[in-house]
């Protein structure tokens, strides 16, 4: 038996970094799920509400991969209080064909970070207006950086607008996307701003009441909201996924319990439709945007289809330059 | 932020070895499972039918402990095909505070084992006529092996039985039994044979048509059974769980799902009972064997809580001899 090969996260950092190949990776995962074979079982989840934690578990299986990823992602959201960050967490690789465990990516929750901003990007490719002139991001955390960093390779926009409650974040935000995109970022005045001035617009909060309101929404304008991926959460308002001329789940069984379908059923809306997934649409088996007038809304849970196509990317590249260190069993 | 500490299988079995005091541990969880702020989500479970193979994912959070585990058990049942154990697998252990992964105990299944038969111990602690003469065992493999060992530092029997439809099998277990117990360890006839004799019985298969039937049930035995853990799985006759005296479970709702209780109700017994479970009658809350004669079953699953007490109680005794390597985040 091999030993286990154990990569911390500097190392992970510059094997995946956030590039066209990750998104190309994350994409090529979405076709997967659209195709037969994959397993990929509901979520795990666990609260620890005594510590205002919990820890999400992910995995899948896909077909024609050595390998598979079971990701390990904690959130406790009193961790800043003592100078830690809230988001932590490891994947651990298998072999597909042994069970064995192959590697342990100690990534401190970097690579969710970087197959979620992908996921984004393969959104606004594929269902994003061709031209974007400005994007914006309600949120200005880790993952809203990453969304415009990632939406930027597929759909290069000259302006971008950012806007949460944290003003200090927001500059940061802002700072931070310019010098990674040099695109012209302006913290907007408020979220109804940021969404009727741009034509492409990702969520990235975790909020349990709508932030991005029917009454906004205008022609040629795609929305990704990725910050549902728990019941409870809840980031738009019900009326603006009915509105919407089409909207998309990364996975129907996973929003229906924990994404933006939730609420929106819970509303009374799209109770009796089964929207098309995302894989469908980069496989073509379903059309995309229907017309550079339309409004589209592309609802991302998170998938373990994701953790092990990002993970056996890592991996591999990390192993190509001979990263890691090998411990025997 | 600690660094991570790593703990391989050889300084995991020094760590923890299957004594009373591993029987103690687990113990005291089924004490936790009966009480409040336990968090025991289901189990993740992922088959992967190409490669023979499947992954169950358990995790639990006991009011209390500072860490918890999350553990992840490959089966992969060709493999010993290619001279690999089927079984394999590790724990990951974070902080119940901030998340943080804290250790990572490349266990192989290990400590599964151990937490196993320490479970199969606690029920005869409680549940087994207090004078056991002749133990037995259906099934020879590992598990059956560490049933019976641990079982005799409950009930120092000193008679056993074996058997397997594996002859060779049953020899070497036979063998091992003796070794460490000192008991007269016989290969029996049949599996009849087995419960005709014993006044405790464990089945340790993984059938999915009954082993044990209700016809050769006699007064004062007791009967663990831990080979059912996946809907589909199937060791005891319904009839011989509707004709005992007292049926306990680990925890009622994986039973229901994945143990006994699933082929008992299929088959129209025990349809409007809530059994106790194993926890309930550590504690005292319901109580235990009824009589001398009566006839006792207690049905194991295995419980993330059992995986996050062996795992604290390893790692505890690990680091107090100084054990492992330390990995920087």
């Amino acid at each position: 038996m091999n030993d286990i090969l154990i990569l911390n996260e500097t190392e992970l950092r510059r094997a995946a970094p956030l590039n066209l190949e990750a998104i190309d990776t994350v994409e090529s995962c979405f076709r997967a799920l659209a195709g037969p074979g994959v397993v990929m079982p509901p979520i795990l989840s666990m609260e620890m509400k005594e510590a205002n934690g919990e820890v999400d578990v992910k995995t899948a299986y896909l077909p024609g991969m050595d390998s598979f990823a079971i990701k390990i992602s904690p959130g406790f959201f009193d961790n800043p209080k003592i100078g830690l960050p809230s988001l932590s967490g490891m994947m651990v690789v298998l072999s597909a064909r042994t069970g064995l465990v192959e590697a342990l990516l100690l990534d401190n929750g970097y690579l969710t970070n970087v197959r979620t901003a992908a996921a984004g990007a393969v959104a606004a490719r594929h269902l994003a207006p061709t031209v974007v002139e400005t994007a914006g991001v309600i949120g200005a955390g880790v993952q809203a950086r990453l969304q415009m960093i990632a939406a930027h390779l597929v759909r290069p926009f000259r302006h971008a607008l950012v806007w949460s409650p944290d003003d200090a974040l927001n500059q940061e935000a802002a700072a931070e996307i310019t010098a990674a995109t040099g695109a012209l970022v302006r913290v907007a005045e408020s979220a109804e701003e940021v969404v009727r001035q741009s034509h492409l617009v990702v969520t990235t909060t975790p909020a349990r009441t709508p932030v991005l309101m029917a009454d906004w929404l205008h022609p040629g304008l795609h929305i990704t909201c990725m910050g549902s991926d728990q019941h409870g959460k809840n980031e738009i308002d019900p009326k603006a996924i009915a509105a919407a001329d089409l909207y998309v789940c990364d996975r129907v069984s996973q929003c229906v319990a924990l994404g933006e379908l939730r609420s929106a059923r819970a509303a009374g809306f799209l109770t009796d439709v089964t929207p098309p997934e995302l894989g469908q649409i980069v496989t073509g088996a379903v059309a995309g945007r229907p017309s550079s007038e339309a409004i589209t809304i592309c609802d991302l849970t998170g998938t373990g289809a994701q953790d092990t196509a990002i993970a056996n990317f890592a991996r591999r590249r990390a192993v190509a330059v001979g990263a890691g260190a090998a411990f025997a069993r």
